[in-house]
């Protein structure tokens, strides 16, 4: 299996669950800064040009972080990364959806790159101004409507984990924002686990 | 059970996937426009503010497009709306979070509302052609990886048709953009099924 990443990209939060599954899989550097999802080489894999992107065994290639994340889970049962009932799966789908299309396309989308949403650059504190707005409204919500305990479901650890660590790593990280007690504690608790760190390292961001 | 929709939203989707199911349910009109979903009733029943959410029969509340639709199709099986192996429902997620992270957030959201991309009036039409290409890029990036026949998936119809179709219905009736053959035929398929045409009375979009 091959995991396409672009290092601290959304990326991060598959290489976590591909770490806590074990399995042996090729983690594969493509920057997005370098236009490594540009080449025809990336673009035959996948056209959207996006991170992550997984080759499996047989080759074929899943897209989405979120169908990505429901895979790993569903098919490597032992590893426990997801609930086996609809209603588990789909409350791990829920806090996935919202840290990927939510906090993180609709926040910090607007806190990496202003010049996607406004053309001219006097917007642009306005933008950034919007998008840490927006994504402290999106870490509240998840407190807020928090069903778990120490992990998001009350199951127990999950990829919803890893879907939430990715959008905490970039808060507390590269914003120095805050987050509310409870999620800053869940983040500490991810940083705690070997699977992170070594996600962290082979990223290059330990 | 009860759908809170706002008409033409994306929360047309479910209301499709509710209809195929055809048990019994609510569909309660709250229209964004007319800040339905501020109210401190909506709030206290999703505090993200949002169109669809789901009310279940034990007054559970469940949110995100993604998990909602997942999860009807997986309570639901005898209505055949999601496959049942994690091969087959990756692949209705990967459709699913393609149609609503990225051709209507990325691509329509700017079209519907410039405002929230770009605080200078001058800069809209840019943003609008700007989603227009986005949209139109999606489109064409779900008509190369087709991996269906007459419907998205090999196994036949599913949630992730329902998807494709509020995005398809925004392109075709709202901004008269012309889709990919086969995208074209797959809405006409749409609309020709007795549900999405209940769901489009019930809405005022007939």
């Amino acid at each position: 299996m091959k995991l396409y990443y672009s290092p601290g990209a959304c990326s991060l939060g598959i290489h976590v669950i591909l770490e806590e599954i074990g399995r042996p899989f090729e983690a594969v550097r493509s920057p997005i800064k370098e236009g490594a999802l540009q080449t025809p080489e990336f673009q035959a894999l996948n056209p959207k040009g996006k991170v992550p992107t997984l080759v499996r065994d047989d080759g074929s290639v899943l897209t989405q972080f979120t169908a990505i994340a429901f895979w790993l889970g569903a098919a490597n049962p032992g590893a426990g990364l997801l609930p086996a009932d609809p209603e588990g799966q789909a409350r791990a789908l829920e806090i996935v959806d919202f840290a990927t299309g939510s906090i993180h396309m609709q926040g910090f989308s607007r806190l990496f790159n202003q010049a996607r949403f406004a053309p001219s650059e006097a917007d642009h504190p306005k933008v950034k101004e919007q998008g840490a707005a927006l994504a402290a409204k999106g870490f509240a919500d998840v407190d807020r409507m928090w069903k778990g305990g120490d992990w998001a479901l009350p199951s127990g650890y999950s990829v919803a984990d890893a879907a939430l660590f990715f959008v905490e790593f970039w808060a507390v990280k590269r914003m120095g924002m805050s987050l509310p007690p409870r999620l800053q504690a869940h983040f500490e608790r991810m940083l705690a686990r070997p699977a992170v760190q070594r996600a962290l390292a082979t990223e290059g961001l330990a």
